[in-house]
C-alpha cells in the first residue's frame, strides 16, 4: 500500500477502504508518512468528504492510535457530554452534578484548554482545596460511590489527532466536516464514555456560524457515534449570544451554584435541562424525555441538585461551604458598571468580543503557560431582547486593574442597542438523534 | 502576508494576486514555507484551477527564482521547440539543422533526462567525438556562426520548479493544468528564447491520454507564453503509436540522418515540416507556413538540410562523415528480428511498452545513474493500417545480448494484428495560437 494511491483516490473522488485510512493514520502516528503527503490528503478530504463508513472508520483507527480508557469497573450506563465551544458554557459544571443527583454516572475527564476562560478543571479550582490529582483508581471508585467525579486527560489519548489537528491548523484544512467529526468524536470514545450528548453551538460566536453547518456537523458526529457502537445524539443550540451572564471562572461557579438552585439565568437552565434529560435517558434512567426533565427539574428545587455538588466538590477536596457562601470564591478588587449609552433594546452582543474582553481581564490562557485570574471576569446584566434605560449598567466587569477603559470600549462596541423591538434568539434550534 | 491565507483564499476558489503567488514561490524556494503548506496549496490549486492570469504570474515568479539565460548576443529571433515526450521522439536532432538550414537561430538547451532513449545530447554523443562542453561564450559564437549549437543544462534554472515538481510527484498533485503549465513554461523562458513551438502529444503513449485534455495544456501553455512576451503557438500531435520508427539512441541519429535527406519516416517527416514551419514563422524567415513549409521541403532535398547537420556536428567535435556513413555509428551485436504470428493489419503499437522494451534492451536510464547502450533499440518495419502477413518482420530488436525472450514476449504483446481493415491515426489533430 502507498500513501501516494490513497492520496490520488480520494482527490478521484473514491471512497478509503477501512485498511487504506488504517494505513494512514498509523503510518502518519508513526511519523513514517511525512506531513507532505498527509496534508495533500487532508485538502483531498476537504473537496471531496468521506462517506458515513469513511468518517466512522478515520474515528476509529484514530482511537486506535492511541490509549483508550477503560470505565468498564464503573457500573451502570457512562454517558459525556461535549460542546463544540463557546462563551460563557457553564453547562458541564452543572450538568455533572445534576444528572448525576438522578442516578447517571458522571465519569468526566477534562482539560484546562486555551480560551476566553479556563477550563473545567480552572474553574473548578476556584473552589478551595479543589483537585484534579487522583489516581485511576481513585477516579473510578469517585464515580461508583459518588456518581460524578472529574479528572485531569491524562495517558496519550488518539495521538494521530493531535497530530493531524496540529497540521489541519496551518494547511486551512480545519474546516471539513468529516475531520471535525472525527477528530472530536476519537476523543470522546477513547475516553470511554458509553453513550455521548453532543452541544452543537451555532450564531455569532461559534464555530458554526451557520445552523445548516452546524446541523451537517451533528448528524455527522451522531452517525460515527452510532457507527461505532455509541449511544450519540445532538443539540444544535444557540451561540449568538453568551450562554448565561457570567464569563470568567469563579464567576461561571457562582453562576453555576446559582442554577444548581434553581435560580440561574434562563437560557443557562433551560440548556441544562435539555441536555441533561437526553442524557438521563441514553443512560436509562428515566423512560423518556419527559420523565428525565422532571426529574432534573425536581432536583433543582428540592436541593438535590446542590447537595450532589456539594458532595462532588468535598470528595476531591474541595470547601463544599462555597455553595452556601459564594462570596467565599475569589472575588475581584474592582467591580465596574457599564452604563447604557442610550436607552433601548439589546439587539447584538458579539460572544466572541464579550470573550475576548474577559480574556484581556486575566480569566484566559492566550498561551499554554500563561496564568488564569480565576476572580475576573464579566457578569451581564442584559441579554438580547431585553430593554434598558440609558445609564442603566448592561453589565459589571470584575477587575484586578482599575484601568479599564480597553476593556470597556470593547465591550461597548460589542453591544448594539435598538430603537425597535428585537426577539431573543431560539435556544435550542434542532435535536439530532441517529 | 501569510501562506495559511493563501491556502485559504485558493482553497475557497479566488484568485491570487501576483504578490502572494510571488510570495509562495520565493518563500518556499527559500524553504522558509515548508512542504506541506506547499502541498496544500498544490491541491487546493488542482481542485480550483487558476486563470490565466495567475497562471502567467507563477510562472513568472518561477522563472525568476533562478539564472535565466541571455541570448541577447545571439543575432535573430531565437525559436526554441518542446516536446511533452514520447516514443521514438527523434524531432529535435532533425528540426535543429533544419530550422537552421533556412536561417533560423538555433540556440539549443538540452538535457539527458530518464526515460526509454536518451536525452537529445546522449543521442547526439552516438557521434564519435560529438561533445556539449563548451562554455556560454562559445555556445553564443556557434550559434552566431552555424545558426545552431546544443549545450548541457547548466545554471541554476528554476530552482521552485524543480522543488515543485519533486513535491508534485509524490503528493498526486502533477496532474492539474496549471501546474504542468506553468512547469514546462518556466524552464523554456528562462532558457531565453523569444519563440516558442510546443508539441504537445496526445494519445496511449502520451502524459495527456486524451485530445481535449491535449488541448487544455496547449492552450494553458500559448496563453502563459504570449502574456509574458513569448510568442509561443501549438501543435496537437499524435503519440498513440511511437513517431518514425527508430526507438534507441545511434538508431535515432541514423534516423533523423535519413529525414534529413528526405528519406525519414512519412510521420516524422510531415511532423518535422509542421512543427519547422511555425518556428520559421515565428523566426519571422517566411511570411507564412506555406512559404516556411516550401523553404524545408525544398532543404530536405537539395541537401542543405543534411549539410547543416555536418556542419553543426563538426563545429562541436563530431565526425561528419557519419551523415554519408551512418553505419559508423555504434551497433548492436545482434539484430533479431520479430516474425508475426498471424496475417492481418496493424491495429495498435502501445507506445509505452515499445519504450520500455527498449529501456530493457539498455536503450535508457532507469536512474540518474545508470549507463545508456547507445546501440540498442527497435526499428518497427511496421506502423498502425499496415498490412502484414504471417512471419512477416514487424521490427527489429537491435541488442548487444542473444537473449531477448522477454523483450520479444513484451513486444508481441504490445503490437495487435487485427482482422479487419484499421486507418492509420491522423499525426496532427490541431494548431493552436493565441
Amino acid at each position: 500500500m502507498r500513501m501516494y494511491d490513497i492520496i490520488e483516490k480520494k482527490r478521484d473522488g473514491h471512497s478509503l477502504t477501512q485498511e487504506e485510512i488504517q494505513f494512514f493514520i498509523e503510518g502518519y502516528t508513526n511519523n513514517e508518512i511525512p506531513d507532505y503527503q498527509a496534508s495533500a490528503l487532508l485538502m483531498a478530504i476537504y473537496f471531496q468528504d468521506m462517506t458515513q463508513e469513511e468518517r466512522a472508520n478515520l474515528t476509529t483507527s484514530m482511537v486506535e492510535s492511541g490509549d483508550q480508557i477503560d470505565l468498564s469497573a464503573i457500573s451502570g450506563i457512562k454517558v459525556d457530554k461535549h460542546s463544540t465551544g463557546g462563551v460563557g458554557d457553564t453547562t458541564t459544571l452543572i450538568l455533572a452534578p445534576l444528572v448525576a443527583s438522578v442516578g447517571v454516572p458522571v465519569a468526566k475527564m477534562s482539560g484546562r484548554g486555551l480560551g476566553h476562560t479556563g477550563g473545567t478543571i480552572d474553574k473548578l479550582e476556584a473552589v478551595p482545596g479543589f483537585h484534579v490529582e487522583i489516581t485511576n483508581d481513585e477516579f473510578i471508585e469517585l464515580v461508583n460511590q459518588n456518581k460524578v467525579a472529574v479528572v485531569g486527560q491524562s495517558g496519550n489519548l488518539t495521538p494521530a489527532d493531535k497530530k493531524i489537528y496540529g497540521l489541519r491548523d496551518v494547511t486551512a484544512t480545519v474546516n471539513s466536516i468529516p475531520l471535525i467529526a472525527s477528530s472530536i468524536m476519537s476523543k470522546k470514545i477513547a475516553s470511554g464514555a458509553d453513550g455521548i450528548v453532543l452541544d452543537v453551538k451555532t450564531g455569532a460566536g461559534a464555530f458554526m456560524k451557520e445552523i445548516e453547518e452546524a446541523k451537517n456537523l451533528a448528524n455527522a458526529m451522531v452517525s460515527i457515534g452510532n457507527q461505532v457502537g455509541r449511544n450519540t445524539m445532538a443539540v444544535i443550540s444557540d451561540m449568538s449570544q453568551p450562554l448565561g451572564n457570567a464569563i470568567g471562572n469563579a464567576l461561571e461557579v457562582k453562576e453555576a451554584i446559582d442554577t444548581l438552585q434553581g435560580r440561574g439565568p434562563e437560557d443557562l437552565t433551560e440548556l441544562c435541562l435539555t441536555l441533561g434529560s437526553q442524557m438521563v435517558v441514553l443512560a436509562d434512567k428515566a423512560d423518556n424525555i419527559e420523565e428525565a426533565r422532571l426529574k432534573l427539574e425536581t432536583n433543582l428545587t428540592n436541593g438535590k441538585a446542590l447537595e450532589q455538588f456539594k458532595i462532588f466538590l468535598e470528595s476531591q477536596g474541595g470547601d463544599a461551604s462555597v455553595a452556601d457562601s459564594p462570596e467565599t470564591l475569589p472575588q475581584s478588587t474592582y467591580k465596574i458598571e457599564l452604563p447604557a449609552k442610550q436607552s433601548g433594546t439589546i439587539a447584538k452582543i458579539i460572544a466572541d468580543d464579550i470573550g475576548y474582553s474577559a480574556m484581556m481581564l486575566g480569566a484566559g490562557r492566550a498561551t499554554k503557560d500563561s496564568q488564569i485570574d480565576l476572580a475576573v471576569g464579566i457578569v451581564l446584566h442584559k441579554k438580547i431582547g431585553d430593554s434598558v434605560q440609558e445609564g442603566e449598567s448592561l453589565l459589571t466587569i470584575h477587575a484586578n486593574q482599575d484601568a479599564v477603559e480597553d476593556v470597556k470600549e470593547k465591550l461597548y462596541a460589542s453591544i448594539d442597542i435598538s430603537n425597535t423591538d428585537v426577539e431573543a434568539p431560539t435556544l435550542v434550534y434542532d435535536m439530532i438523534t441517529k
